[in-house]
């Protein structure tokens, strides 16, 4: 992706686009000279500080504890000097400029040339990268050449704690609530500092949170010309001063390396040893190693992450029905070749690398590219990112399960603080905590736990992984299941009811028997009772163990099948589609003539009372469910259900767009599939939600992976069984992408005639445990595909 | 009522037992010498600070301001150094104690003797009021005697602001949200300060909401021993320090008046000369012109004001029905005779005291002897003090509603915030702003709007008022009704639905047709037509100014009477009785027995989700509306709801219990109703809810004279026609009271067997527009009883 000229109005904006990050250590695309900027900086994965939260009117079991990702010192900056004139892009005259990132070379790409006042000529290239390989570096190259004249050069290296020294519009950001918190306090406590030769180390305590950093930059100097260094180091900055008196002709390169290691108990002085040690390292391998690796990295990871799409020549006449819409509409998109393939490899890259190093925290709404939603992990990575990283990237995936299960003990806490038995999962936490202060549309999304169990379903099915299962899985699905069992009741009618939830929708909140929400539970309580009967026959040790532990009482899996079996599931006969909750049809329908296209989202115009009473939805809830859930319904039925929510659905979430793609791709809405994946696909690169400044929709992201393979190529994989219906859309003439399966690769290629399978011979890292064939059902025919053969079903052939 | 012993631990709750208030001007009943105190001091109506609210997640449209009650400076303090020991009563030998609040002389009085460690006595006298004539005035009377030896004794008198100068304590206020917000900065900014002679003057403007006070205390002193004075201010406090070398035998009297002056524009260098004229009209009367003003005010308000009850001198058995309960119930209680007299003169003092000087604010929930809720005005002065006034003191219920209107522009804006048409009134305020943080209990309440219209057709049709709905009463009515319509929508079954609303009971919110909101928006809608007819009609000049002011379009009116007929009102045919809302039924019954006594009140121990999807309410509320809109229901459906609500209604608001007790004693269960009756009475002085400390609960003894007049009378007042069907308790003989009606004061004495009425002959103030006599239904028999008559309704005969 590629910026071919510098626009101070797009500063913010690129920031997100161009930021780099490994999952475990992020850096916003802020130029190297400091400024312009809008919210420059690094983050780390759950680097964050703490605060109370205060309630006006405050309530028994409201979330007490707010927390907040924080930026950790900036190692970017490096600050041009010629002639002692600054580097300034608004004010510079640029003979050229163009700024990358290099998807394959995981790295950020800048060169410019800058001609001074009095004529003087200078070239400038930047590389910069964030390592997948080694979570705590990141890397910059830059390199400075006087074209047709001598100057005197100075180039100021920083690593600069701009979190306590930026002074932030506290104003501004209360408007937005998908923004971060503003910390009021002093939040880095210096620990440390150091600079000697050309390094610079800080170590801080954070004030409340009481985590530790300890970083720490090193420079390597080339230069054909004599130079002088100076280092310097205080409580919130380390810096390198670099004197050239450089002479036209010659290339100045500077190679600058930073480290980053954090911690909950560590002092932070044995962590600056631990950044001095990474320097060591990285600085005797050089900036060479750094890159190599990093292609190579990416290589393997886009070995099973690239999907590619080519379209036809000519495009069709748009013969596929389409429904009647009287809602918010995305608008379609005529895509070129380069743009959409772009397009889906830009967000594809970013799942990549919010999770190439997971397992020391979670995913956040924004990775590590910026601070929106303060870093907080929500369901995105279990709905959105975990499909993904299942099929092409099942290590990570387990990984996040891992992770979510390092917080059971504190959502059994907060099951007990709800009144509740078993486990209740936070709606948005970096600690394990909750942290939502509006419980409306946060503790009450008691969704979250049967998505936690969906996702770690859909892992140990495609991966075989049962060893997870045995681990820590079976003891998730027991205390997720307990919740539903505990959370619910048989009312009059014998069902068993939900109450008071709220599901992903947000524009309706603290709702009765929300279907997606009762479809999910169920799905939880079953396949925790399957799961405890298998360990009860595979594993009996660990399940008297597990029994033991967690107290189960005989006849518990029998409560939950017994709940899930009576579980009331909103159905209207009339309409032949699903209420998105018990009474949501009852509610008023949203005039949306009388709503200009200037009041969405709707959220920031209405106050939730509005919302709530009236029949329009932020995003998809049913149409997930029949994603998620789609075994549960009939064809017909989605259809319907597409009718009724598509037009009520203003797609005020970026979770929306790829879901109503997916459902409307399923049920043959070819223009309205395209024009929803249009929508995900440009989320961010177009900034369809207007706050891309605020981070990368990784979940959107994903959500893009997943329109591609659930939506076009019709990926189904309930109960582990795979299927594949392709909806190709028409302007389309082939999608190929690839599935790891049980330690196998699948390579998929679906075209409107045919579906072509291949199985590499060749086993991953799972090879022990790999499958010898890989089983896929291709509309609605079973194909079996052993280890390196292919196979190709015809399409017209089976529809004949 | 008598305290006879000082007790540090009731320090608080008596603070709250002997406030003293006029409506304007309230006093703590703190004691005089400064400590021990809890929160002693002094507020006055609308004398509140701002502050901004801050939501850790925002939305659209939630209340911006907070709004808080602030102390005045307190005039109270009078501290005695004996041989300069101070009085301090924890540690005082008291030979003798008495403190009593007389409820005719509207004077708090205390008298004690202090024996020293060398064996000194001195008698220690002290009265103080707040004047009920004069709202600026209040005054206290500090008489010391020395009894058996001589002794240097010294007065010194402050007039302090404690509100910048009293720490509070922030973390322990947090938990409890009925307690009143703590401000972090300085609110009273020193404007002026002075002291000569005998008087001190202070002058503040208020730091965020601007407003502005003068305030200033004068002294006399009466000594028969030569004395020494000094005086002093600075910008926090004002000082008198008497020195006299005190004789036995002689009696030192100080009398110290204080005056108060606020304002919203005037600075406040010109409210202490308004404050310095004040006093120096009050100390040129002198303290018996003010105490015998108080008595004579009192005698009148009294006879209008007071109800007496004379109990049976046996006990007969518990023959009446009774209900079957499994919830919570109120302990019973046998009354003495005394203290039944007392616990109801009480209660009435306090609606007395509360409302005595209206106009100049609301009445807030603690009226002005706390700063419990922030000194909010909420619906409590509609619902539960406006009944009382209507029928004791009808110039107060007129002012309340005046001040309501003053209002209505706020409302106007804050339906317009809402997205909505007409006007919609703040759930809490002081400035006519919604100061409610917590929406879902608070803007959710659209009924406000329906009470505040049921409060102005009571006044109106009690006291022939129509004066006032020609003022202001039917724009009030317009744009309330216009609210209603604008909220609400035809449904599908075609009949007019009220949504995502919060009824009277807290313990659900945000749900579908609440039938007291929907069947008191019905109520507001007709009588809105009904007096825009009228109104065109009688004074087409007003209504043509009316219709073109507020925009009244042709068909409006039809158009509420047609949502009217249209409202929707839950009722369940199986069980007979009216569904709390529309889904009220459908949630989990909650489990009373599994919860113990000491997590009440819920809202304490419980998430309130956990709450709200259960069948347990905090207050009545289809009981209320059994009462508001009684001539709604059928006994028999009475029944039945009381039978369903009151085992699951938990009382935990002090709003409740009145309400109870009514639907019980019309349904004719005596003991229920004699249960709910003395929870009522008690409420404060047994500290029944466990926060008496913060303030008066007037809504509740309010609620205690409704109880006394509409449930054990049996008073009816729907659409003007008054009906009186006793329900009096068996153990009761007679009970006795006065109800203003049209300019005339009706005489009402209930027994068993029979109801006497008489009509006084001279008539109040309201003479020249009082009626010739007073049409009232007792026990389905229509009686009129002319002025200067009297008659009497055998109910044995009209039983048989």
């Amino acid at each position: 992706m590629t910026e071919r000229a510098h626009d101070p109005d797009l500063v913010g904006r690129t920031e997100t686009l161009f930021a780099l990050s490994n999952g475990w250590l992020g850096l916003r695309g802020a130029h190297e000279e400091g400024r312009p900027a809008h919210e420059p900086g690094m983050f780390i994965a759950g680097l964050h500080e703490t605060w109370p939260i205060e309630y006006a009117e405050d309530a028994y079991g409201l979330a007490k504890t707010g927390q907040t990702i924080v930026a950790a010192p900036d190692a970017s900056l490096l600050k041009l000097y010629v002639d002692d004139d600054p580097l300034y892009l608004p004010g510079a005259q640029l003979l050229d400029y163009e700024r990358a990132l290099d998807l394959r070379a995981g790295t950020l790409v800048r060169t410019l040339t800058w001609e001074l006042r009095d004529g003087k000529q200078v070239r400038v290239r930047s590389w910069r990268l964030v390592s997948l390989q080694h979570r705590h570096v990141a890397a910059f190259r830059y390199e400075v050449t006087l074209l047709n004249a001598d100057a005197p050069v100075v180039l100021s290296s920083a690593l600069l704690n701009r979190q306590d020294a930026t002074p932030r519009d506290v104003a501004a950001a209360a408007a937005d609530p998908r923004t971060t918190k503003r910390l009021g306090h002093r939040v880095f406590e210096p620990a440390h500092h150091a600079a000697a030769g050309t390094r610079v180390l800080l170590g801080y305590r954070l004030a409340r949170s009481g985590l530790t950093l300890g970083c720490g930059v090193e420079h390597t100097v080339a230069s054909p010309d004599p130079y002088q260094l100076e280092v310097s180091a205080s409580a919130d900055r380390g810096n390198l001063t670099l004197t050239v008196d450089a002479t036209a002709g010659t290339t100045l390169v500077v190679d600058k390396f930073a480290a980053y290691h954090t911690s909950e108990q560590v002092p932070a002085a044995e962590l600056v040893v631990r950044a001095a040690r990474t320097l060591d390292r990285v600085a005797r391998h050089g900036w060479d190693v750094l890159a190599d690796a990093q292609r190579a990295r990416l290589d393997e990871l886009w070995d099973r992450a690239d999907v590619t799409v080519a379209l036809a020549a000519a495009q069709p006449a748009d013969a596929a029905p389409r429904p009647q819409l009287s809602g918010p509409e995305p608008e379609p998109k005529a895509w070129q070749p380069a743009e959409l393939a772009q397009a889906i490899r830009w967000n594809v890259f970013q799942v990549l690398q919010a999770t190439a190093q997971t397992g020391h925290g979670g995913v956040p709404a924004k990775g590590l590219t910026g601070s929106g939603y303060e870093g907080h992990y929500f369901w995105d990575s279990e709905v959105y990112v975990n499909p993904f990283l299942t099929y092409c990237a099942p290590r990570a995936a387990r990984n996040l399960l891992a992770f979510r299960y390092r917080m059971l003990d504190k959502a059994r806490d907060r099951a007990r603080e709800l009144g509740e038995q078993g486990a209740l999962f936070p709606w948005r936490t970096i600690t394990g905590e909750e942290a939502s202060a509006y419980y409306q549309a946060g503790t009450a999304q008691y969704h979250i736990n049967a998505d936690v169990a969906h996702a770690l379903a859909k892992y140990v099915r495609a991966t075989g992984d049962d060893g997870l299962l045995v681990e820590f899985g079976a003891e998730i699905l027991l205390e997720t299941a307990r919740l539903w069992v505990s959370l619910g009741f048989y009312g009059r009618d014998g069902a068993f009811h939900l109450h008071a939830v709220t599901g992903p929708d947000e524009y309706t909140a603290v709702v009765n028997d929300n279907t997606f929400t009762n479809l999910m539970a169920r799905r939880n309580l079953r396949y925790a009772a399957d799961v405890l009967a298998w360990l009860e026959r595979s594993h009996p040790q660990r399940f008297a163990q597990l029994a033991a532990a967690t107290g189960l009482e005989p006849g518990e899996q029998a409560r939950w099948r017994c709940a899930a079996d009576a579980m009331f599931v909103p159905f209207d006969a009339a309409l032949g589609i699903h209420p998105q909750d018990a009474h949501f049809l009852d509610l008023e329908p949203w005039d949306f003539d009388a709503v200009p296209a200037d009041r969405y989202p709707l959220l920031l115009h209405y106050h939730p009372l509005v919302i709530y009473r009236s029949q329009v939805c932020k995003q998809a809830d049913v149409l997930l469910a029949m994603l998620l859930a789609g075994d549960e319904f009939t064809l017909e039925c989605k259809r319907r259900n597409v009718d009724y929510y598509d037009p009520i659905t203003t797609g005020d979430s970026s979770l929306s767009a790829p879901v109503q793609a997916i459902a409307a791709a399923e049920v043959g809405y070819d223009d309205l599939a395209q024009r929803h994946f249009a929508a995900a696909a440009l989320t961010d690169l177009a900034d369809v939600h207007g706050n891309a400044v605020d981070g990368v929709h990784v979940a959107s992201a994903g959500g893009v992976w997943m329109t591609l393979v659930y939506g076009f190529a019709g990926l189904r994989d309930h109960d582990g069984t795979l299927s594949l219906t392709p909806q190709l859309p028409a302007t389309w003439q082939r999608l190929t992408f690839t599935l790891a399966v049980r330690g196998l690769l699948l390579r998929v290629a679906v075209s409107h005639d045919a579906v072509d399978l291949a199985v590499d011979a060749s086993v991953g890292r799972a090879s022990a445990a790999a499958a010898q064939q890989v089983e896929v059902v291709v509309a609605g025919e079973r194909m079996v595909v052993p280890a390196g053969t292919q196979r190709s079903v015809s399409l017209r052939a089976s529809a004949a």
